[in-house]
């Protein structure tokens, strides 16, 4: 990246000795900005660690303490001798989308590909009997799976379904399969209301290893209940997903009128 | 926690030696279930790490890794000497939910502080002066601020406002006040679309020191831009929201119907 483009790049971005915040956080966000919003796009190369300090007159520790957590966060990747890129853009789904993430991401065309590590029947902790209706001693059909996206493992799921509503789950090659689908179609489900809870955490060494990510990596939790149009309890779902790859969106309405402005969902790589 | 109530807490759980997923695993998935469900509420104790050990038939060190990542995420408090309680119950906001978390909060008689950090015109970032639709050298409105809730800090919010529709914010006080209420009360505007991108991140040295936690803390990091009803942008607002402290929920509905079963935000303490 040559002085030019180096000046085109900071545009009229400096760092405020005067403020509050510090140095390599001001440059840390202004970056994520240039990067979320797509203005920087992925594979775009960024100054070097030299190139920052000299424009913004900050030390080198200061620029690798701001490109550090972008690192961490997947939004940039530091190749040894060639250089600092965007990484790819998140893919991103609509918080309130009911359907699972493989027939979002159908629809769009994107290839979504499922492993499947096991389908059983099993003792559910406590409150996931208690969502499911069932009673304590009663077992319920565990599912978990890897979820990809574009060849790159992106959630591990497990799912626990209704033993009665769900049986004909167990006699089906989920492999590469949807499980609202299979639920759909297979089990005649109408798959009508959820409930989700999102937390954030970071992958732990097991799902790090399922996810071919490092541990630690920023990762969102999501745990969802669904029922038929009934309000008869089919499916309780934890996902682990990572956070270097995937965002949530949401559009959002005045307390009045949200619902007349409630959205067709969507899941789309953004950026680029 | 004595031999009859550790074995009520264990219920029917056990590991699972033949599952693919490993020992320590089962058991903080399981023991993440019971917390986050509420069935072990804000305060309880959970077993020792002898008593996990000998009644699962698993090491200690097992016993530990599952307790670990519980710890990091704020479900968990080991006390020396004491014992290991389960944390606070998380702060619960509704995703689809446009007003700002301390006007939910409000509503429900929390008490929400507002420390401000900084208000000042400043240079935005070229995407945030895109999404505020000003000329990239038009200086924008720049808000600092940390939200406490019930006297803990939650959240480190940038807010970028638009420097002609939100001029009176320059010179109103904004401690201990909603933003948004200014906006409105203020500024005379009418907050009425908005769309938010969730990421998953974990605190850095910074943010985790304005909101009293451990650097390396799981954290949600949102960005918001808000519309008025005629279309016209009024603020991008980045919040960087305590991970161990807050989650986020949503109801769902199937792609037909999620209009209609749009329901009421609420912002609530759950478990316990």
């Amino acid at each position: 990246m040559g002085v030019m483009s180096t000046a085109a790049f900071f545009g009229r971005f400096t760092i405020d000795r005067q403020a509050p915040v510090p140095a390599y956080y001001q440059l840390q966000d202004w970056l994520m900005q240039q990067i979320d919003s797509g203005d920087l796009g992925a594979g775009a190369s960024v100054p070097s660690e030299r190139q920052f300090s000299e424009h913004l007159r900050i030390s080198r520790m200061t620029v690798r303490q701001a490109l550090d957590r972008l690192q961490r966060d997947g939004r940039l990747i530091r190749q040894q001798g060639t250089g600092t890129f965007v990484g790819r853009a998140h893919l991103v789904g609509d918080m309130s989308q009911l359907r699972g993430v493989s027939s979002e991401l159908a629809d769009q065309g994107r290839s979504s590909r499922t492993l499947v590590l096991g389908v059983e029947l099993a003792t559910p902790p406590r409150p996931v009997a208690a969502g499911l209706g069932l009673d304590p001693e009663i077992d319920a059909i565990r599912v978990r799976r890897v979820r990809s996206v574009d060849g790159e493992p992106l959630s591990f799921e497990t799912s626990w379904l209704h033993p009665e509503r769900c049986r004909p789950v167990l006699g089906t090659d989920l492999v590469d399969r949807s499980l609202n689908e299979v639920l759909t179609a297979q089990c005649g489900l109408d798959l009508a209301q959820g409930h989700e809870r999102i937390t954030a955490t970071a992958l732990d060494s097991y799902e790090a290893d399922q996810l071919a990510a490092s541990p630690g990596t920023a990762a969102f939790r999501v745990q969802r209940t669904t029922w038929d149009g009934a309000g008869r309890p089919i499916e309780v779902v934890v996902s682990v997903i990572r956070g270097d790859r995937f965002s949530f969106e949401a559009v959002l309405g005045s307390r009045d009128n949200a619902a007349a402005r409630y959205h067709t969902p969507t899941l789309s790589a953004v950026g680029q």
